[in-house]
C-alpha cells in the first residue's frame, strides 16, 4: 500500500500519532514547552506533480531550530566555497552528543567534526557574508524565504530572545572555538544571529517545499531556477544522511534511508532525491531529540513508497 | 566521458596510480608490508550485462582485512537476527579511530558504536553460529565463497598467523567487552577466527562480484538466487556509507557517494545499488587507512558515471 | 583526647563502626563477598615504644588487594631503579577511576599515570626481577614477609584463583599496554602473579607493622635494619598521599592528611612518618572503594593525635 | 651542606639558573613575554627567626597568575565555608591539563575537579562575597595585602587588561559552568575580577612572607594574629601538594615534597610547615608551565635542609 493521497498520509499520521505519548516536549525554553505534545502534521511535496499532500493540522507553525543548520550551510558554501567551509569544519559523523565540547578539545587541530553539531553550525553561521550582523541575518532569512517561496517567512522573536538569554553552552562552544581560531568576531553577535536562525518559523508545508528544492538538486520545484548549486545541494543531502538525526543518524539511515534533518522543536526536513520533499512537525521528542512520531511517519512512508536510497 | 570499457577503466587507474607515492603501505605485519606500493587494480561487475571490466594487474591477490567486517555482519544478522545483533552493537558512526577503546568505556552501557570498528566487528564475529570454533570459521569462509562464486576462496595462513601473534589491541578490546558482557566464550578462539576472516584472500575481480550481490540487494548476479536477504543487504550498504571508510566515511560520502568498505591491505569493496559491484586493490594507504589511489579511482568513476546515491 | 591505649582505640573503632551500614562489601568475587560487613578492626604500631595497640577482632585476616600495589612498587624500584620504573609508569595523580583504560589511549606516549591505578600496578609487577614466573612471585611474597616479620605470610589461593578467572578488565589493560610496549612477556603469567599478590593475606596487626617500616623510612621497627632504602620509602609514602585512596585521595589528604593505601577487601595501610604504622580492616566500602568505617577511624585518629603531615 | 645564609641561597640560585636555557617564557600575552628569561630570584622567610634570606634580583616584580588561586581559595572558604566551596568544586587531583574543559563535560554532575585548575579557580572567585564586582575585587586585594604585609600591593593593569582581552578559554569554561549551575552572575564581571587577581604583582620577598603565613597555619609571622583560620590554611597546603604544580604535582611531591603553587609568570609560592615560606621568581618555564629553574631551587633547598614532609 503506497501513500499518494491526503487520505493515505492521514492514515499514516494517525498511526504514528499513537507514539507521541512515549516522548517529551523540549522544555529548556518556555516558548518551546508550551506546544501540544500530541500535535503531528506532515506534508509531502511531489516534484513531478508539483503538488503537495498533507495531513494533520498542517498550518501549525514551528521554529526550525537545528533544521536551520543545513539551510545555512547551503548559503555558507555559496558564500565562501566548499574548501574554506570544510577547512574550518569537518565532514565526519560523530558518536558524541550534538552539544559536546570534549571533542573540540581532544581533536588536534581543534575543528568541529561536522556542520550538524552545534559547534560546527555556529562556525558555519560565522562564515555567512555581510558587512554587519544585520546584513548577515537578512541574507539568511532571505535565502530561507527563497527556499520556501515565501518572502514573508519570519523569525519568532520570543523564541529567539528566550534562547539568546540562555545559550550558555553555545557561548562556551563559541569562546572555545574563538580561542582556537575556528571563529572570529564578536561572540554575542554570532549568538544573536544563530538564535534567530534557529527561531525562523514555518509550517510543515513550507518545510516540504524547502525539501523539494534539495530533492531537485537545488532547483526551484516550480520555476526550475537554481536556488542552490547542485554540488552544494548534494553535500547538504549527504550530511543529512550521515549526521542529520543527531546520535540516531545511523539508525535512521538503516530504518528509513533518506536524507533528513531534525530540530528540537519537533520539525523534520526530509528529502527523497528526485521524488519529493517532506516536512514534519511533531513536538514530542525521543531521547535523541528527534520527533518520535515524525520518525515513525518517515519510516512508514519510506517502507510503503520504497524511498530508501540504499 | 563515462567509463564502460576496460580501456576507460585503465585510463582512470593510470591517472589514480599517480597518487600511490603519497601514501604508505601498512607496515604492522611483515606479510602486508611486502607488497608493491604502486600496485593498483580495479574491477567493475555490471549487473545488467553480467560482465566485468577490469584494469591493472587484476589477478593480484590481497587479504580482505576490514572488508571482511561487512561480509561477516551479513552472516551474523542471518544467524541471530537484526534485533540481537544491534542489541549488542550500535548502528551509529563515530568520530573515533577504528581501534579505539575509550568509547567502550565512556558509553553506558558499554556497547561498540557500530560493526565497522574493530570492537564492533569482534563482537559480530563472536555471534556467528557454530558448535565449535572450526564450524564457525567454516561457515564464514563458505559464506564468502558463495558471494564470490568461488568455493576455493582461501585464507592466507601466513598473514593470519602473523596477525594472531600481534593482535594485542584486539585482545584488549575483547577482554574489555567480555568484562561488560558484550562478548562471551574464549578470547583466543575469537581472535583466531577474526584474524582468519581478515586474512581471507581474493583479487579485485572476486571483490567486485561480492559487491554485485549487494548491488542486487542480496541476489546472486548470475542465478538471481538470494544469497543475503534484501533487508540485510540494505543494512550492510547503509553501514558502509555511514562508517565504511574509517574516519573518512563522511568525506567519502560527500566526494564519492556510494557504499564502500576498505581494509588496510588496500582493498575496497564498493557498491552502486542496482548498477554494479566494484573491487579495488591499491596497497598505498592514506592517513585514515584507505587506499589512497583506490579512493581516487572511485571518485573518478562516480563522477563520470554519476554513481552517487545522494 | 588523644588515643594511646587499646581502650582509646576501641572507643574510636566503636564509633566508626556505626558507619558500616552505609557501605557495601565488594561483591565481584564470592570469596570477598562472604565477609561480615560490620567487621572493623584496627592496629597502631608505635615505633618509639615498639609496641602495638589494637581494637576489634584484630586477628581477622583479609587479602591485601590494592594495598599490595605500594609494597610491590617498593620492590620494583629496588629491582630496576627509580628511573626505569618511572620511565614506564608516571607519578601523577588522576581524576579517572582506578581501572580506567581511556587515559592509556589518550595519553601519548601511552603510559599509566601512576603505580596506584591498576594499569600502573600491573606494569610495576611486570618489572619484578626473576628468571621465572615462580621466582618473581616468591620474591614478592618473601619481601612482604620481611615487612610484616612473618615468613609464613601466605596467599589466599581461593581468592587468587577466583580473581584470576574473572580478571577480564586487567587482561584488557595488559594487552593494551603490551601493544604499546609498556609491558612485555606473557599476559596470563602476569595476571597470575598479580592476582596472587592481591590475595596475600594478613591481619591488621601485620599491616600496621608494614606501615611502621614506611614510618621509619624503610627501617625495620625492631632491628632498625634497612628493609627498603629511605628514598624509595619516601616515594611510596608520597604516592600514597597523592593517589593512595582511589578517587578520594584528595579528599582524604584534606580530611586525614597521612599517607595511606586502601584495598577493596576493606584493608587500609596508613603511615604517620616517624610515629606509627596503622593497619585497618573494615570490609564495608564507600562509593570510591575505600573502607567506609576505616576512613572514619583514620580521621578520628588523625584529629586526636594531630597526625596530619600538612 | 644546609642553606641558611644569603650566600648559601645565592649558590643554589646560581646553580639552578643554569637551567633557564632549557625553558621558555610564557608568550601568550605580550606583557608576560617581555621579561628576561634568565632572571631567577628567591627568598626564604624563616618563621623562627622572623627573618628572610634572599638571592638574585629579589626586587623584581612579577604577577601572581595561578598562584592567586590558592590565596583566593583561602578567602572563599572563609567567606562561604568549606562545605559550600567543596560542594561546587572538588578536592581531587586530575591528570588533565589545567585549562581542560572535557572533564567538566564527562563528570556528572559537572563539577571542576579541584580549585587549582582554571575551571575550579574561576568557580572559587565567583564565590567571593561582595555587593558589587568592585567590592569583591577590593576584598581580594586587601586580603592578599594582609598576607604580604603590604597595603599597597597592586594589580598590574596592563597585564590584567591584556589577559581580559584574550581570555577566550576561560570564558568558555565560565559559560559551560554557568550552563551547569556551577557559577552564577555575569561572566564578563567574573573574568574581570579573575584576570585582576592573576595580575596582582609582588616580588619574591612578598611571596615568601605569604608562604610564612601558611607555614604558621595561618598566623601572621610577625604578630601571630590569625590571618587565615588554621583548618583553612591546612586545606590550602594539602591542595598545593596534590594539585599545586599543574600536571607535575605528583613528580614535584616525590622530588621536593613540600606544598607549592606555581604560576605561568614563573612565580612559585612554597611552604615548609612550621619552618619557612619560600618565594621564587624565574620566568623560564618547563613544559608543564612551572618555573624550570625555580623547581631546581626548591629541589636543592629541600634536599639540603631536609624539607620534605613525607
Amino acid at each position: 500500500m503506497t501513500c499518494h493521497t491526503n487520505a493515505d498520509l492521514q492514515k499514516i499520521v494517525n498511526e504514528a500519532a499513537l507514539h507521541t505519548v512515549y516522548g517529551e516536549v523540549a522544555g529548556y525554553i518556555p516558548a518551546l514547552a508550551e506546544v501540544n505534545r500530541h500535535d503531528l502534521s506532515a506534508a509531502v511535496y511531489n516534484i513531478k506533480e508539483k503538488s503537495c499532500i498533507y495531513a494533520g493540522d498542517y498550518q501549525n507553525k514551528f521554529t526550525l531550530q537545528s533544521i536551520s543548520k543545513v539551510l545555512v550551510l547551503a548559503l555558507a558554501i555559496q558564500d565562501m566555497g566548499s574548501e574554506y567551509v570544510f577547512g574550518k569544519v569537518g565532514m565526519e559523523p560523530t558518536g558524541d552528543p550534538f552539544n559536546s565540547i570534549s571533542k573540540l578539545e581532544t581533536s588536534i587541530p581543534s575543528k568541529p567534526l561536522n556542520p550538524m553539531i552545534n559547534a560546527g553550525a555556529l562556525a558555519v553561521t560565522n562564515m555567512i557574508k555581510g558587512e554587519s550582523s544585520d546584513e548577515k541575518w537578512h541574507r539568511i532569512i532571505e535565502f530561507v524565504g527563497r527556499l520556501v517561496n515565501d518572502k514573508n517567512v519570519s523569525c519568532n522573536e520570543i523564541v529567539a530572545k528566550s534562547e539568546f538569554e540562555t545559550s550558555w553552552l553555545n557561548r562556551a562552544l563559541c569562546y572555545f572555538m574563538k580561542q582556537h581560531g575556528v571563529i572570529n568576531g564578536d561572540v554575542e553577535e554570532l549568538i544573536d544571529i544563530y538564535t534567530r536562525q534557529c527561531a525562523i518559523e514555518m509550517n510543515c508545508f513550507d518545510l516540504a517545499r524547502a525539501g523539494a528544492v534539495l530533492a531537485l538538486d537545488g532547483k526551484d520545484p516550480e520555476t526550475y531556477e537554481e536556488v542552490i548549486p547542485s554540488d552544494i545541494a548534494r553535500v547538504c543531502k549527504t550530511l543529512m544522511v550521515t549526521c542529520g538525526m543527531y546520535n540516531a543518524s545511523g539508525e535512521f539511515a538503516i530504518k528509513v534511508g533518506i536524507p533528513a534533518k531534525s530540530g528540537v522543536s519537533g520539525g523534520i526536513l526530509a528529502v527523497v532525491p528526485n521524488k519529493c520533499g517532506i516536512g514534519i512537525f511533531g513536538p514530542s521528542l525521543d531521547k535523541r531529540g528527534n520527533s518520535i512520531a515524525g520518525v515513525k511517519v518517515l519510516e512508514m512512508l519510506s517502507n510503503r513508497n520504497d524511498y530508501s536510497i540504499f
